[in-house]
């Protein structure tokens, strides 16, 4: 590698996944000579994406580079939880080293795509190093497709037959969102720069390319912001529901009270022991006392069907 | 073509409406040699809009010119939903080319007044532009009437007649509203470049022009907020009327088990069947007690309308 | 007009009430020439305050000025919605044009002002139109000493006698007073500049008068968003107190049915028809019952009483 | 004075308590010569801080010098409302001119300071305007602690014996507290204008010194603001245990309504008059029904408290 | 210690662990010379982090140095109060003098590695104090888990056992994520200046560490940001169960009104003492009333089975 790194007429592409201490060791430190801090940041899971430049001092031994945290998400709605996957890269005039933990689709399609089309791409790690970062932003989209319909389920759910599960669902998928957007903040800050042309490692008629990514990038921060809003509007249908389910078993209660209220008021009153009830001893009074209590059954029955409550 | 564009004294205007890809590439890639990135945009459906000045290289074909996507809104009150048409511009010295998929009323109106009156528009490719994006904000205004309108019966219904229906309405409003100034807030940025006089394509004297179409477009985007503002306060509107309608509902059956009680006793105790109740012999203890009977129910009926409760 | 105009020494104000389009024509276009995109600004309403610098090119035959669209308001407790007047600048070294359709207190202010003391005022248009400023700045006060009452009686109301109407008042008010900040935003950003000293036409000297009329304005604007908080506060209360109510009438429910339970349960047990029910045949049986049920009633009574249910 | 004045060595302060407008005039305008805007802005009531820096054109006859306007705060629980008096400076190369209406801490503490101690702060208007604004920054605390005091007592009350009056105790404070932040806001942006250094006046050396006043005015916003996070807090709990009682009244009705049933029902069962209800001319009938009663209801008393309902 | 900070190829580094206030004063002023703010600063508890950049002037003793105060912070889960401990920095080139009153758990580390590796670290102040700054940083880990895990709890106790105490516990547990927030915040400013380079006494090559302090901060801080947002949910989830909770609570009340309707409704009907009730006569009547009321109410208890209310 190291002959092949001297030809400034040559490109290199080393990804390393998954690779032993020694491995990493032996590619990092000992070939190319990067800055330690830039090894560790590499090696140790970097919770948030960033972007460096790094420029060697007289006693260096490394060429200029830029190194780049990026991550790729996985949403499976089975877990319902975003998997991120760091992606670490030393972009130099001539040469790319990635490094990942876990295979990476994106990294499959572009080294594909490489050897397909040697004239295109393959030339210039800022063109492979745009095609890797063009594949994880589109590989976003699959995820926010998931999280689309999940939402839709959930809008669903809330209206038909929302449940304490549903709340727990909609707070879930919530929560995965902000966390989707805290992945994407300071992606969108790193891609801002390479749009806005800051890094000289990036040829200037590339840079419109990288301004496509972050433009993507840039839609995907709107959707996900959509989505929140989605679930906020979600929540307050869920427990409008819920208060105007209670509201309805209220109803109900009343009903039933105000409805077999003439029964119970003629029932009790006629219990009554007196001796001279003259009602009670009227041949007809049974008669009419039924026809009296079904007729205000019925009034308040139909009372209540006219003002719509059932 | 090329030999109209060839002279610098024309002004050419090519309008592409649902071109075929052929078309397309005649046009973009042959004539005008555009770059490749803003072609594919153009021809891909573009969520956010944006403005982009491309300067050629040595090596590229094609004059500078501005790329320019904007969107055009549609708002029908039958789906409730707004749908945006997307305008594509390439702004050059003397040619202007526009491309997109639907009919558009701008187009239409422009190129009308262009026939009319070649004096004054029809000169310069930044005078149509002008026309172009001033029709294009103009037409914002109908869709912008209809939803006033709905927010105005909304906030009727929710006063007058509350449903879980209303609820829906509301957010389904709230979410167009939201998505309208998701649209209308890049629109402005790229609106700003030009009201600012970022591109030296457009004539500074035409500068104030520009900036009265992003005055418009402020308006219409603090009409949107407004809106905004409007559907929270309809959506308080309704929770209060839902909770009130249960707090009616609960004041109803405690009037209704008040107002029955003095009988239910009444009646209750003179049902038991002790041998020695005094009161059961008395000759006129059933009158005395129907009279006590009527005038605690009437008591307590007074006292509740005294309080307003009906 | 024009030789008056020509005379650098002299200091001219034309102030066009609600004049006839000719009158417009003959002043603003053939007098003082000026660009027709302000005098189209002028005549149209215009939604939102600004102010422009206009420049001449050598073709322009207009002197540089000033074109600024001011709002004075006017806030009737009546129909309590915020009126509106625009109030239009032209603003140049020797010249101030003022258009305005309906009359202005402002106006008729500064213009008695100007004829009183010709000294300090009436020398240059720049302090002419400080004063007019001024008095418009000043004419917010009595339409905020309005609102201020209203929101007072409206928080009296929300504590003393809520109803349906009081929530209606109150988003009511609400919609005003963000009506009224998005008045004077941009307002504020319009006497910034001058505050700021950005315009040539103003002296410097004058800066610091101007900068006091941008003090009034912000002042202005933040008693607007104390009077929001109030209202938001004054929400709080009035959705309390609703929900407030419907707890004392669940309450009053409660305490009904438990002070009713043991008569209810003494009579409904002993109006059983059991032939062996020992109680009912003693002599004391209903005297001591009698003693029971009042007995524990009181009880009750006093239990809710020491707990302070009334 | 005015020979004290120009003595360039010495340095004057002037302390105008309360003045008639003729001491006013003497000592502003006919000693000093303060530009008149100054002069009106120190005399009329200012509601917003402010610092401002004059520098005489050729023909004013004052020394350069800043003028501001500050405010001290005093609490009192009483009334529960903050009042603030305003403090006018002139600060110029050696005279200090303070204007106030109230008698204030502040000026004695300072001028207590300057007699005893001539050396280090006597010597220079920065230096005694520093040692000022420190003691205003220091008389804040009091009234913050007492603040901070009720807020604890609302806190207790919110859980133990919330009343309407709590909420209104609430949302009184939390008017303050927003007041608080209204007057602390400016008074923050004056101060960072010293601390940076803007003005020549203060000489570079003291600037730390400021930087110190401003740190202590940025910690009392802080302050101001968790109080505002509290206060929200102690709302919510508020409103938690509004509701939760309606909860536990709703409980009790339910639990007494559903604890009486068994009595209830049996007693009316068996209060029917059918002739031949074979259970009533049991000889135990009578026995085993109120032993069936009493377990039944003792059922549903279990149940309820394993059910922790009381 | 005069002679060795005299002997700029030597660095010293002078912990100062509660000292008295003449151990304080022949340190930080009679050897260092410090100016009087800082030392008072030192001294005083300072509310929130700061670092400033002292010059010396031609009549000051002391060597340019930077003044830093830090706090490093302390959860214990059984206080569930965040304890900060002010850390306080003088570093100049050669010197590094730290006071702190606590022993801090950063200050054994950092010295421990010194004494152990003298090579790279003990070298230079601007890597001891990196060092210790990022052991502080550090040591926020373990504090932030106590809290992820009191949130965790929280939100398992808000689904399966809300009671008012959680209500408490999730106030008081997001007003230490608040407090934690407030804390961190400025410490990210002061660190923001370190990772930009702002100051000349960090040698160049040093930055890229401080950097990655920084990084670890803004980590924390939106860690924190996540806590906030989780303990927003656990409220809701909270409001939402208590809510609920009373909604079973009127379900159970109606169900039993409605289940015992049909009984009640016929044992008073058939209670009446009417002469002629032919019902009542029949020999088969009771056991047909009987069969009635049964039957009527299984179908109540079938409907809401059916119905999912139990």
């Amino acid at each position: 590698m190291p002959t092949l790194l001297a030809d400034t007429n040559l490109f290199l592409w080393v990804d390393l996944e998954n690779p032993t201490p020694e491995e990493t060791k032996a590619v990092l430190e000992d070939v190319f000579h990067f800055h330690p801090l830039s090894i560790e940041d590499c090696v140790m899971i970097s919770p948030s994406p960033k972007v460096e430049e790094y420029s060697p001092r007289e006693e260096d031994l490394f060429a200029p580079y830029l190194f780049m945290v990026i991550h790729a998400v996985d949403y499976s709605r089975k877990d319902g939880v975003f998997a991120t996957r760091e992606l670490n890269f030393f972009l130099g005039k001539n040469f790319l080293v990635t490094y990942h933990e876990a295979p990476l689709k994106s990294i499959q399609f572009t080294s594909e795509r490489c050897v397909k089309s040697t004239v295109h791409i393959a030339r210039a790690p800022d063109r492979v190093a745009h095609t890797l970062l063009d594949s994880i932003v589109e590989n976003y989209k699959p995820a926010l497709d998931e999280l689309s319909l999940e939402i839709a389920e959930l809008e669903h759910e809330a209206l038909q037959n929302p449940g304490q599960k549903t709340l727990n669902k909609i707070l879930q998928v919530k929560k995965e969102v902000v966390h989707l957007r805290q992945i994407i903040g300071p992606q969108r800050e790193v891609l801002a720069r390479f749009a806005r042309g800051d890094f000289k490692l990036i040829r200037a008629h590339l840079v419109p390319y990288y301004r496509d990514v972050y433009d993507g990038l840039f839609h995907i921060s709107e959707l996900a912001q959509s989505y929140t809003d989605s679930l906020t509007g979600i929540l307050q249908v869920y427990l409008n529901m819920s208060s105007n389910r209670t509201g309805e078993v209220i109803k109900l209660l009343t009903l039933f009270t105000i409805v077999t209220t003439p029964v119970m008021l003629i029932g009790t009153w006629y219990g009554m022991n007196f001796d001279s009830m003259p009602e009670v001893t009227w041949p007809y009074g049974y008669v009419v006392i039924t026809v009296v209590a079904v007729l205000s059954t019925a009034a308040t029955f139909w009372y209540f069907k006219r003002k719509k409550w059932f």
